[in-house]
């Protein structure tokens, strides 16, 4: 018989990953496949499924998935819970695959201070997966990535958050600009850093600075093989200075922050945050995974 | 005898417009090709200027041209002249490209308060076309357009400029991000105010407004028809609230700018600065010209 007891899918746009959860809910297995919503074509995400989950799936074993997986473009829409949301409120509101032992957790969606609603869709059960066991206060968590995420969440669970298109600026930029057309390819974190601290001044003006991609290499006083480095600094230390911002009007002190997600990118907003005076953590590598144990917790799917 | 006393050509990187001006400086013939130094290929400048001017060429009417021609991808590179710069000094520093009449008028550099250079190649002739007769005080000077430029201007010529990436990064993200993906072609005058409002609110932080693109459709806030155009308003609101603070800087009050460029364009713009109370003149249409003929005159290659 299998030691599994919950099969986590953290689904995404381009990709999916399964984890196997024993009754300790540690990871024994974990897999990765090219399946995520936007590669899954006529509606076949059944068929998807199973190759995910293999002789898993004919085991009885509850099945819980976050993600791109419960969008409008998705296999079936999870709507979103409001924040503040606790992991409570998150377990309560899971919705079924009609036909499969698989539910989706919803996303979250906030109201900024302008009154326009972000949203999520599996950064929060990463969050939820972050936490410590008994946390103290509220602190701040940041999820690089396309559209990166920073969220202060607690014992309450998940209080706000706020996103930065940074990922996604720096690709369209680099593949479809004139700073793209400059830069040759090439890693310089001198140039980075050079970026980050140019964003992090007072007078920071990202769609001027931008221009200094184009201006630095025409003067010889940036590599071009430094460009697209430069242009990354740029970008994070744009998503830094306006984030701290968002922090002090939550309340929130900006001292320190738990990073989570893929091991190179956090290790890029760690040099970046650091020249920014703040303390950065790495959390747990198979965040999403433990965040979907807890929620399976929580919504009575698991043994007790 | 033909009446023209001067062929003057902006030529820049998508198109080139030649304008033929009478003894009095009037713009008498003018026409656009798609002759940009993007689209020469094999270095066949020559081929580009006999087709450019036609019969005028052979008449030993003298040639001026600004713009990308005179980039280090153009025919010859006219080195930056720096700011503060005068008509004189820009007259004093034009390019001769041998075997033809033609002359290039330079560039300009200025340095940034970060010490970054800042470039334009075209725009300091449209500045010193738009000038009035007898500039009275510095005023300011916006050509909006991919790489957007603001000039502070005067009886002694071009004092400073500052530049933004507005109209590359909104082709960047309509054609290649998923708010492009989001937005249906249509024309939404009330989603543009819309967008120019969120970018000049005090908290406006770019590379989060962006995602309100994203959001404010996804809950029926914002119609798809006007992703397009509420795009275009965040970032010229971005760019209004970013060169008014850089204006200031500069000792230069903003409540009043000449727009200089492409009727539509402009009228974008206009409607943007009405929104954030600044007070827009429409500059000269043949703005180009009118500097052309400034710096020939000033440079003694016209008959006094």
């Amino acid at each position: 018989m299998s030691d599994t007891r919950l099969l986590a899918i953290d689904w995404g746009t381009s990709s999916a990953r399964v984890y196997e959860l024993d009754a300790r809910g540690v990871v024994v297995r974990e897999r990765r496949a090219a399946l995520g919503i936007q590669r899954i074509t006529d509606g076949r995400f059944a068929d998807a499924l199973a190759t995910l989950c293999g002789d898993a799936l004919s085991q009885a074993v509850p099945v819980l998935a976050c993600g791109m997986i419960g969008s409008r473009q998705g296999w079936v829409e999870a709507p979103y819970c409001d924040c503040p949301a606790g992991i409570d409120a998150i377990a309560g509101a899971l919705t079924a695959v009609p036909g499969t032992a698989l539910l989706i957790a919803p996303g979250l969606m906030v109201r900024d201070a302008a009154g326009v609603a972000d949203v999520m869709r599996g950064e929060e059960t990463q969050i939820l997966g972050a936490l410590p066991d008994r946390p103290v206060d509220q602190s701040l968590y940041v999820l690089p990535g396309t559209h990166s995420k920073w969220a202060i969440a607690g014992a309450e669970g998940i209080l706000t958050f706020t996103t930065f298109m940074t990922g996604e600026l720096y690709a369209v930029l680099r593949d479809h600009s004139i700073l793209g057309r400059l830069a040759v390819a090439g890693v310089d974190n001198g140039a980075f850093d050079r970026g980050v601290r140019m964003s992090l001044r007072e007078q920071a003006a990202l769609t001027h600075d931008l221009f200094s991609a184009r201006t630095l290499p025409l003067t010889s006083e940036l590599a071009s093989e430094g460009v697209g480095d430069y242009l990354s600094g740029l970008l994070v230390g744009a998503e830094i200075s306006a984030a701290r911002a968002w922090a002090a009007g939550n309340s929130a002190a900006a001292a320190g922050v738990t990073l989570v997600g893929e091991a190179a990118l956090c290790e890029r907003y760690r040099r970046a945050l650091t020249i920014a005076g703040v303390e950065t953590v790495q959390g747990s590598p198979v965040a999403a995974a433990r965040g979907l144990w807890r929620i399976a917790q929580h919504a009575g799917m698991l043994p007790s």
